[in-house]
């Protein structure tokens, strides 16, 4: 059970939150709970069937769920065709964002010639770098590292040790998680007889307003034009974003995630964990991948992909890869099978047809 | 070859590390170094019979190894059913863990309204936010940052940068590298008619004794209850652990692994390299993971489960590729022969059966 | 369009970065472009024929582009047939490296036991242990860590919050981008009846010279001997280098790459994102690997290697998977149906052949 920031009553949750209020909604919420966990003062949701089991012993005073469960709810219910969102509208009004404090940490180290908002708040032994420019409200965390030029929109906050490299862009009200790094250099090379020359990475990052960043999710600037993240974008922990990607407007990605260089994603997509990208593709709007599949051609119809190996015993794994390195010989072997039916159908005395 | 801290005899080490002394075992050891590049007053160990070539030739003062190999040895020997296992008790009595002295770099900027006790060092430029708590002989490293309620459980060691976001607890005996994140938000998002709204993440991490968490791995904190992982786990670097994950006592992750939301992991399993566990899964304990698997199914029953294509030159991976796309049309092929068979001896004069 | 740091003629780029010049080459280059976004100053490059479209518009003032495309160019061009290779010289001598201007940020906290040459600059923030040689010219960005005893070469630069354990060293002319970890514990971890007990990791990390290690990239320092990365190596972001690997010259490595401990990758070879490579393999010269291929063997032999499943719609793939599943037994079908063939054929009438 988590105790909230604030109180509500189950009547002003509903109204609030785009729910039907079922009951008598005059109990005050203060904390939010599990079903099979929740004490009276607490809301539930119930989202998922195997959880319904605790919906009729819970002692939540509300339950957040679907029309189909409500019958059987004994306590009051928000009732919604979508009670996953409706649980979101209902924590985020329980649980509201700190308010920012302007101010700096005398161990944060500001340039003079960078301009922070009085309303902004620069966190201990953070660098704020030349140049660089911190709207309203913004919130740097404890060791964020504010690269030259970089502008970081209003009430973005960078929750503590991100790097952003000279000139990123963010947007407003992003959230940025610790150990990211946006703008860092693209893997720009250009072979010399053997020797590797790095190709001067002169672009940038922008990032549009509302997109989150997971910790340790890497950004590289672009090499001529720049890496640019839509609005409403969502990415979870080490994602690794190459150089001059665009990834439309709310677009989903979760962890582990590699996307090559100048690979253009539509607007939302979803992708799953572990997926490969490979570069210089362009996927479509509304296209989804799950997880771990590597993606080498460009797609345009919206859809679902997929592509892995299912887990199985490692014994039976093994014989399943001593045939996929056979499958040459099968087909061969196939194809001798019918040559040789209809060989011998033609062989065979005409009476027998 | 690597000059130990400490010096003992070879009859010392023999009985202090659970090993058979082979040999007059008077021999000072001060050094650790391969068979084939050791030199007197070193200890080497043999445990992949690929080196067994460099025994007979080493000037090693001892060497650790299994009984099958002890009659070869031309110096003094630790006999063993576990050479890596003695090996690595003799390395830690050779090279133990510096001893931690209490204090604070002038540079660190610690809340008043943190506890730290005064056995802990805090090193330069780290961060201890108000409400944290720092245990006995705590080793805080370079450019750290504690946040607020955070608990750091006696003789743990942070290396250096690593960051704890709000309310993060470790437990004993910790071991945290450099870059590692842990308590940062989990990736909570509803969907809004297209919009992703976040989903506020209340719970926490909770690391048991005795847990290691490599370079650059993210542990998201619980959406409402905690992220759990328990005594005695090590991860390796780069792993991500999504929220309300559990994993159980034991078990052992190496690099690059991805684990998503409210999966639970058992006890004493292990998980190869680049494995990607999907979400809301049970994973049973003793079971263990090779490399790159996708595990997207609970496992209950113990062993070693597998899922991934072999390596093969180029040319022939293609062609296996296509083959696979096309092994629906191949087994169509091979129910219309068998067919095809079926009927013609049907269809045979009788006397030919 | 990048305006440039420097200016120069054409005729002077082409003379300077071994190109041929087609054209008068008195125009002044003060800035880069693509093709179709250049202004007159700018000069582009084509190399690739999907933007061949573009060159006849262009109004860029110059071109890099090969032989082939020479007699199609509007304006003067830098004809060669590396295209790509000559941009980054262009590009390089256009936006040169910044010179570093010796000196210290007054927030770095430097132990007097370190040696910082006097040219280099160490920024904000900044850690430097004792024992530690800083190199000239040598940049150390804001957040960097650097432990006891690392040796940074003449020339390098690590852009921010970059770690180095204790006893790292880099070569000349090192690029390290931010959130990069060297010299982090290996994973080494004996089992003593069901617990792991940590190996001493004793090793070390040595880098050659013109190494680029990417933004969040970890490697491990050895067990006993140390990790080596050879000259000219280049590592892209969220690479996982565990302890002992060796990397040869001049190989690159893409992002999302995990490579296990103690194998050996030789000279030349490419690495595409996402690949995972088991441990104590040998990878000889020449070796390249496509995107998330799971290496699991030694490969002596140069080439191109590949392994993963191709992205299909979901419907497809899942039908896919239940087949692979299912090619043993397509494999004893072929089987039998081969023998019921045979059998029939020695049982038919002779005279039917």
């Amino acid at each position: 059970m988590v105790r909230a920031d604030t109180v509500h009553t189950v009547a002003e949750l509903a109204r609030r939150c785009g729910a039907k209020l079922q009951g008598g909604g005059k109990a005050e919420i203060s904390a939010i709970a599990p079903l099979d966990q929740a004490e009276p003062g607490a809301i539930s949701f119930l989202n998922d069937a195997k959880y319904r089991q605790h919906l009729q012993d819970t002692r939540a005073s509300a339950v957040i769920l679907h029309e189909t469960d409500a019958a059987l709810c004994p306590v009051d219910a928000l009732v919604t065709d979508e009670p996953y969102l409706v649980y979101a509208r209902v924590a985020a009004l329980l649980f509201p964002d700190s308010v920012v404090e302007g101010g700096r940490d005398a161990s944060a180290r500001i340039s003079e010639r960078a301009e922070v908002h009085p309303s902004a708040w620069i966190g201990p032994q953070a660098v704020i770098e030349p140049g660089a420019r911190i709207g309203e409200r913004v919130f740097i965390g404890p060791g964020c590292v504010i690269g030259a030029d970089c502008v970081v929109g209003d009430d973005s906050r960078l929750v503590a040790t991100v790097t952003l490299c000279r000139g990123t862009q963010l947007g407003r009200r992003n959230l940025i998680h610790p150990g990211a790094v946006i703008g860092s250099d693209g893997f720009g090379l250009a072979n010399d007889s053997g020797r590797w020359i790095k190709v001067p990475q002169l672009g940038c990052v922008r990032l549009g307003d509302d997109v989150e960043v997971g910790a340790n999710t890497t950004i590289d600037r672009g090499a001529i034009g720049d890496t640019v993240i839509a609005d409403g974008v969502k990415l979870d922990n080490q994602i690794q974003v190459a150089h001059n990607v665009c990834i439309g407007e709310h677009t989903a990605i979760a962890g582990c995630v590699g996307i090559a260089g100048s690979t253009r994603i539509g607007r939302h997509c979803t992708v799953g964990g572990g997926v490969g990208i490979s570069g210089h593709l362009t996927i479509g709007d509304d296209v989804h991948f799950t997880g771990q599949t590597l993606v080498t051609r460009s797609i345009t119809e919206p859809g679902s992909y997929s592509g892995n190996l299912p887990v199985m015993p490692s014994r039976k794994w093994r014989r399943a890869v001593v045939l996929i390195r056979r499958l040459d010989g099968m087909m061969q072997r196939l194809l001798a099978l019918e040559k040789r039916l209809s060989n011998e159908q033609d062989r065979r005395p005409k009476e027998a047809d």
